[in-house]
């Protein structure tokens, strides 16, 4: 499956926190950046995500914004 | 200012581009990615974004998700 | 590749108009119910959209609001 | 209240799963699809979202993105 | 209709700008505030957006970030 | 830090209930308004966010949508 979505980030799974309903998981894409996801657990069951397993950042470019020092 | 989003991506603009009302700017994270940010052309201005310059890639954590192969 | 965004609505394409920078996509779902997206003019390219054409609309649970009568 | 959001898919609730703050709505679609929200807890008290009920999951169309295969 | 997101803010219209897909409206929410609104074009059509009427800024709370100086 | 984002209420923090992973803020932004948000537990440590406390509830234009009576 190919999406519209501009932005994929590769990395390595560092950390998966499942809570009640919604789980965090960081994705170490290198040169020291950690993205941290917020999505379901359900998600997460489905996908296996598991601390070391490589995985993407997906993020819409409409969901991105920018700032400048 | 401090801001709870997560994801702060530190990078080099690589193109700006305006449309009637939306502009997309590329920013350059190194290793090789280039994020994408779709804003409006009033924080192009304001925010003087320009090719060549350092800017950050913010992301909310509730808006990443996470694929597979 | 799997995503974690837990709606995936397949259809086909009834419309795609494309703007300055930001393009809309209408998806018929079946039963009536037509879905629209406003995803970048290169990512309309890059997957080549075409009226006619199959594709899903994709969906983040977490961009999904519910509503009553 | 009319709202400018593109996407009103109206359904029946199948499940609703409420977590520490967040809570998760199913809604049948018809056509076989469900589709998964994750709102506040708030919300789903504030307007009684049970099993059963008619509801619609409510998308704005920058929200939605396009795959194809 | 009565819809999940928490936030609802009353105001009026100041200034309805259409670009070549989406618009830009933004709402004088008071207090000397000014929210601004991407939406599509559509939508302004179909809600008859116009600059003095009487209008919501919606906004989703897993929009909403919050900064602090 | 300058951001992007086009919507910044300033306000005062009149609640904060974390859950598992979801904290969800309120900020009274003057007018009778209140904003909720919903962030990380972890932005919410690291802003040190609490009752009292000034703050500012940020969203992005594309997330905010226009509602009619």
């Amino acid at each position: 499956m190919k999406i519209s979505a501009r932005n994929t980030l590769k990395g390595k799974i560092t950390e998966v926190v499942k809570g009640a309903t919604t789980a965090h998981v960081k994705i170490d894409i290198g040169g020291g950046t950690i993205v941290t996801a917020s999505i379901t657990n359900a998600a997460v069951d489905e996908l296996k995500l598991a601390v070391g397993g490589t995985a993407y950042a997906v993020v819409k470019a409409s969901d991105v914004m920018v700032a400048v020092d």
